[in-house]
């Protein structure tokens, strides 16, 4: 199958070369404003040729859109505008409504898969890519009932071949459950990383001193704003409803030490234990 | 060198670990009030024999206590009370201060280093334990000018067998640093779980989507309470200071949403990144 890959970076990579891991890509092409992706992409043998947006599409089986959401917005009515009915278009944005209803109306709708590959890292570029990244992880696809099914039926192919196990939801279900389980993880980690840095002004001793646990805590806190902010923008209502429940659960902790009241602050911290039991089941 | 290690759990073990396979202990014995975490430990291979307190300090050259600091504080003044000016103590506590005043005016005070290695994962009990744990981590000695030369000397070659580099700071200021550093990241942790767990009830859609974010996130959210209850409480005022600062920062992200202030975001973001420029130099 010819693909069209747009956005060459960490996803838009990672995939490319998994999907020509297992030979469902037999050509890839890649298409970027970044004309050093591009390079870059060729170098590492990600992409076969480097194209235009119409060239790609023209030759291409499956469009893969992977691209900060607020250009995904843009863009995806336009990539819908040029492809015909044997042809694919998913998008891997990490919010789903907005990237939806911006479609919603289009007259190729049905050729379009809103997907969500649950992986990412906080680097970028296609010097990032992995092609066992998405290995075991979920590979959500929302409002499948809006896309015809032999578009599904491709997407359900790729998502195979990624290794993923595939989710189905609705969009907004996702940008509620994607603002618990990622979104506000970045905030926490963007934060922390800003209070370590109001605090402690000693940059040497962080460094000196910064232990695994650190720097797995803060590690999301080196991903770029140019991904982040229309992530949050798009996501607005549900991060700020997920941001104010953490508030008030960092107050919990905060009114624990101020009234020295070590056995609640125990009971907080046996209740965070439970994540272990889900997330090691 | 015969060793006891009291305490024989993720610290206690992998230190026991590594010091027998760079030929350091010649012989470990081990003290626990776990009979359990004292026979894995012989199963393991990390201790050589399981004993009491007096008769372990009584055979051995040094000693290193890694229990949760509370209870070090109480232990401590009990290990020095056996000691004579040939044996050596060591603590491996994350605070400092309040273990340190604890022994200030006790006679053999000069026989013990306030020692904390900046090493520690979210699991406990010896079947954690690995030798190499401590490689390349900083390895903190607190207040060394109230330790004997010969003390320091035999603990700064623990230091190197474990393969930490040491730093030498004041037990204030280490636990200045250390609620910045390490403290902070578990409070955040353990919010963010119980936040997450407070406003996702659907305890398989965490699981299923929980991306290797998440995961990173909050980990430290899998830490006992019986470690750090009291790492809290003997380092209540810096936390608190610090916690407040972070409960500052994160209303910042949730003032730039509600007014919609997207680049007041992206700049809150970007003072973030930052800190991978500090973490990866």
């Amino acid at each position: 199958m010819k693909i069209s890959i747009i956005g060459i970076g960490l996803i838009g990579g990672s995939i490319a070369l998994k999907l020509k891991r297992k030979g469902i890509a037999t050509y890839i092409y890649g298409i970027d404003n970044s004309e050093q992706h591009l390079n870059e992409g060729l170098d590492l043998h990600i992409i076969d040729e480097k194209t235009t947006l119409g060239d790609g599409i023209k030759n291409s089986d499956l469009i893969i859109i992977a691209v900060p959401v607020n250009a995904t917005k843009v863009l995806l009515p336009k990539v819908l505008d040029l492809v015909n009915d044997n042809q694919t278009v998913m998008d891997c944005g990490s919010t789903k409504s907005g990237i939806v209803n911006a479609v919603k109306d289009h007259p190729k709708r049905s050729r379009y898969i809103a997907f969500h590959p649950m992986w990412g890292t906080e680097n970028n570029g296609p010097k990032s890519a992995v092609a066992e990244s998405f290995s075991g992880k979920a590979g959500v696809i929302c409002n499948k009932e809006e896309s015809a099914e032999d578009a599904l039926a491709l997407a359900e192919n790729i998502v195979q071949a990624l290794d993923m196990h595939p989710i189905y939801m609705n969009a907004e279900d996702h940008d509620i459950h994607t603002a618990y389980i990622s979104h506000i993880s970045h905030i926490t980690s963007y934060a922390l990383a800003n209070t370590v840095l109001e605090k402690e002004r000693e940059e040497e001793t962080i460094f000196q001193l910064a232990s695994s646990g650190f720097s797995s805590t803060v590690r999301l806190a080196k991903s770029h704003p140019e991904m982040w902010v229309p992530i949050f923008k798009q996501n607005k209502e549900n991060v700020l409803d997920v941001l104010n429940e953490h508030i008030s659960q960092l107050r919990k902790f905060k009114s624990a030490l101020e009234k020295e009241n070590y056995e609640y602050l125990g009971e907080l911290i046996s209740n965070a234990n439970r994540i272990r039991e889900i997330l090691d089941k």
